[in-house]
Formats: structure tokens, sequence, C-alpha cells
């Protein structure tokens, strides 16, 4: 692994952005929101899908230069039209809004609409916590997650996040997609060459796999459960946004890269000191995430984990030693650098 | 079986409350809740559930005769005190008051606290959404979960429901608990003398066990990501209500009956046409259910559900036919009337 300090990455992918013709402040929201997944050690979010993004730059799927448009519709609610523009760069223009409608009503509700690839949905919800708020972030995908009962994907992973401020501790943050592993996940298999864990995925068939070659759709996350929460996220982002569903959206990856993605996300802010005070909450919640990791191992070797913990350790540990690469990815990016001159090594 | 129709179980269970001096608008929210969950399949919290609030009435847990308080505390956002009444009559208090929030702000949002059980979370987030908004509701329950990487339970179950308004039929409603099976499933596998299914329970030491006699604490569903929702959903019931946490909570079969729970839920509502119009939104969830249910399927006997569709056939065959109970639980309920000189059969 080469290890890249997280000033250099950042430079290199805000630099290359705006290359791109990326406005600036939809630039900084993506390198941000990149650099934070990277960062927390989500690096099928991270910044390995800078190419891929700055590809749907040039070719016309997502906006550099948007016109976003938001209409509040209630005291609460409110719809921000994206513009087709980067998901980063929307779901941080609508944590504005719904903070601001919280800081006003209590609460607050930001359906998104002509939005693209959302990246990780801790981001969103990440930044509404630092408002003393409860932020919950949520979007839809492209189907790739088998069907309870069925042989075919129908709806995405659609993945949520629930972030929560703490005492002297960084806040709670559950970030789950609604499939068991994610697709990136399969693809790290087929590289490294090994096998899946059963009850991961299935085969074009919809026959359970353990041959990540075989694996083109995903299991849900705790069989009908999970299924049953995708299908309601998918309710939240899809048709509340009035964006399309399931098989009607088009593939991140597979569709022409012209094509824009037309995805939905929906966010919701809660004002925590209109429950309880927000000292007393804090304190509350730390107590509560304390005690659980205090609670008897089943491996002593092994700690308990709360949801967001081996994001914190990431965190730590990258920031002191920097961002990862591999050999590949690292010859991926001087390689994505040269046309435009800028040289990862050089920042 | 024996089938007893609807009208008859009603009555029955609505005169045994009055019977037990709990106040009308109680008992009729504690009846309806029941039969409900009762005609909807859920005998885990339908009227089986009688004999054991009847007790919590007498031994002082639960209050027949609450004094309800209500604060508003923004313009989206209250807390309700439900004085230690049934979970079913907070529930529905809570309710009205969160519907009139979302009337008037486009979301309302409630914290209840000083609530005893909460009984099928269907039941609110249901009632919600008879009003054209999305309803979502959520409870803690006392430690039955299984810490992941942990030897004890230290969450509850916490179940959690959502609910919208369809076209043509009756509402989407996904009601689940975070574990993979419910305590009471345990109860009846021990009663027939099933073997349990792998991975839905562990023995007094945390060690998995197929044996329902060992089982005393149950696996969350879906691994981590269904324990770090439990999580989250504690946070909501528990902290942002004000009430214990965990093995905080009294346990509702276990703590002496004058023992009160202190339980907590939340509940939400979402006004839809404060996003998209309501025939539309509802023209499209209907489609969106009929086009997974016409996915292919695994097996071709085996329809491919949507979350709620077992509980509409469930109604469906129940309003007809009437409630089914075992020849013991039939027993139990003659008894339990003889002593008032109620009898289930005169109804």
């Amino acid at each position: 692994m080469i290890y890249l300090s997280v000033e250099k990455v950042r430079s290199f992918v805000y630099s290359m952005l705006l290359k791109a013709d990326v406005r600036e402040d939809v630039a900084s929201s993506v390198t941000e929101g990149l650099i934070q997944a990277s960062l927390r050690g989500v690096d099928s979010h991270g910044i390995r899908l800078l190419p891929h993004y700055l590809e749907g730059v040039k070719k016309g799927r997502i906006n550099a230069n948007p016109k976003y448009s938001f209409c509040k519709t209630n005291l609460s609610t409110g719809l921000l039209d994206a513009d087709h523009t980067f998901g980063h760069a929307a779901g941080m223009e609508a944590v504005k809004r719904v903070v601001d409608l919280a800081k006003e009503a209590g609460t607050g509700h930001v359906a998104i609409y002509n939005s693209s690839h959302f990246g990780a949905a801790a981001y969103y919800a990440l930044e509404i916590a630092k408002h003393d708020m409860i932020g919950m972030s949520f979007s839809n995908t492209d189907a790739l997650v088998q069907t309870y009962g069925g042989k075919k994907p129908f709806l995405g992973n659609n993945p949520m996040a629930i972030a929560a401020p703490c005492k002297e501790e960084e806040p709670f943050c559950l970030d789950m997609a609604t499939s068991m592993v994610t697709f990136n996940k399969v693809r790290q298999w087929r590289e490294i060459g090994q096998e899946a864990p059963p009850g991961t995925g299935a085969d074009l068939e919809g026959n359970e796999t353990t041959n990540p070659h075989d694996m083109v759709m995903l299991s849900p996350f705790g069989g009908y459960k999970g299924f049953g929460l995708g299908f309601a996220i998918e309710m939240l982002c899809s048709l509340l946004t009035g964006m399309p569903y399931g098989p009607n959206i088009p593939k991140m990856f597979e569709a022409p890269m012209n094509q824009k993605r037309f995805l939905g996300h929906f966010l919701i802010a809660i004002k925590i000191d209109a429950f309880q005070p927000i000292d007393l909450f804090k304190k509350h919640l730390s107590q509560m995430m304390s005690d659980i990791r205090q609670e008897p191992r089943k491996n002593s070797q092994v700690p308990i984990q709360v949801a967001g913990d081996p994001e914190k350790k990431a965190f730590l540990e990258r920031i002191q030693r920097g961002i990862p690469l591999s050999p590949k990815e690292y010859e991926m990016f001087k390689k994505l650098g040269t046309m435009d001159r800028i040289d990862i090594d050089e920042y």
C-alpha cells in the first residue's frame, strides 16, 4: 500500500474537479465527501470513485454547474431540484436547507430529486449532527438486490445513515446499505480471487453462489426484514421525490455515461433540544455506547463495537498515516492527472 | 382451533377492561389494538396478552385512568407524558397529536414517555397512514437481543413500523422487530416441542442454540446491521424521551407486576402532499408493490410478497372466519371471564 497524506489527496481531488470545470462549491462538497469516506475506511465510496465521476462530467451525466431550485412546501418540509449535479453537492445543499427547517420548526425533511450518485450516506447525517440534531439520510440506487422470494434484482441496496452527537466523542453514526455486502466487495473478491461468504449474493439465475465471478446480484441483509426496509427507503427516495424506482433507475456503471441518473435522496433533521436538554442527551448517548462496549465479550480478543466504531478507528489511523492506495490505484491516479498536468505527488 | 367472531372477541375484551375499571377511551384503544393484531395474524401481540394486561392494571403497573400531559415544543414536535397507561392508549393519544402537528407543519414528531407495552407497532403507523401521511412508529423494549460480539442481551428487540397509503389496496405496512424472531415464537417452539432454526437465539452463556428451552436471548436480525438499527431505535425511544435504556428497563414478564415499565415510544408523521400530489403517490406505491409481486419467482408455488402482505391475507381470512384460539387459550378466556361473570360465548 502507498500512503498519501490527506492534504495531498484533498488538493489533488479538488484540482482535478476544477480542471474538469466543476464549480468551486460543487467541487468542494465532492472533495470533502470523498476524503471523508476514504478517511473513515469506506473505500468503496472514497476517492477511488473520482475517475468515474470525472467521466460523468465529461460525457454529460453529471452537471458541473447546477442551478439548484429549492421549494419550501411547509414549515418543516421542502424539495430540492439538484439539476443533475453530484449527489455530494446536492446532499450538502439539502443539508443546509434541512438544518434551517429544523431550526425553525423543530424538525426538517428535504426530498432531493434530479440527483446523481449519493456517495456515503454518513456524509450528510454527520453534517446534520454537527448542529446538535439527529441526522438521517437515505438514497435510492439502481436495481441490485435480489427480490425476496424472487430470481432477479428489483430494489437497489438503498443505504441509510443515522447520526447523533455525543459527549467527548465523535458522533454516533450508523451507515448501512440494505444488502448483505456492497457490490464493491464482490469486485474486491474477484480481484484477489477469494470466495464469497455464503448468503451474500446470487448468480444470473438467482441461485446463491459463493463464486464472486458468478455473483451478479446481492442478498438483502436479514432476509425479508432487510428487503422490507429497502422497500421503505425506496418509497421515501423514489416516490416522495417523484423519481423513478427499481429497475427504472439508470444504472451507475452499465448505463451510458451521458445518461442522467435521476436519483432521489431524503434527509431528516431532528433538533434534539425539542425533546431533551442537549447536554443530557449527549451524555446519555455516550454512556449508552460506553455501557455496550463494556458488556461481556463473546471472544475476549474481539472488542464489542457500536455502529460507526470501525470508521472512527480507521479515521484516527488514516489521519495520521495517510490514505492507503494500492499500487494499481496509485498508478491510476498518476495517469489520471497526466493529461491535466496534475501530479498527485506534487501536492 | 376454535374460531370466535370478531364482534364477540371485541365485546369480550372491551367488557373485561371496563370491569377492571379501565377508562372507556383507554379500553377502546387497547381493544382495537389487540383486535387489529389478532386479525392481522400477529397473535404474539393480539388478544392473548389480555390476561397479562389485566394483571398489570390490578397490581398497579398500568394506570387505567391516566392524566395525559402533552407539551408542544416546536412547530413540528412534542412530548407526551403517558402517565403509565397502556402503550396502546398512549400511542393512540400521540397519533392524534402527531397528525395535528403534521397538518400544521408538514411533519410531526412525538416522543412518548412514562408508557407501558406498545403492542404491535403497526397499529400507530397504520392510523397515521389513514390521514394520507407516511406513519412511522418505534418503541424500546427490555433487554432481550444478544449484543453483537457479546454474550448477553443489552438492547431490546426494538420494533419499528412504517406505513403509507396506497390506491385501491390497504396501506403498505412494514412492521418488524430488530431481532430474528420474537420471544413469543420461542415460547411457541417450546410448547409444540419444535427445534428452533439456526441463528435465531442463544443460551445463558451466549452460545447459539436450536433448543428453544435453552434459548434465553434472541439474535439481532441481519447481524451487526440489525443490531445497529436496534441501537438507533433505542436512541429515539429512550434518549429522546428521557426514559431508561437497555438493561435499566423493567422487564415485561419477569419484573413484579406493580413495577411500572417506564417505556418510551417515538412517532413520525409525514404529510405526503408536502412532497408529491397524494393521488400520484398512492398510484405509484400501488404500482411499485404490484411490479414487485409480478417479478419472476424463485419457486413458482411461492408468491413474492411485499411487507405487510401476510398480514393482509390473514386479515381477510380472519374477518370472515373469526379469530382462532387454541383450546387452551379458549379455556383461559372462559376462566378469565368467570369471576366477572363475563362469558366470551355470550356475546
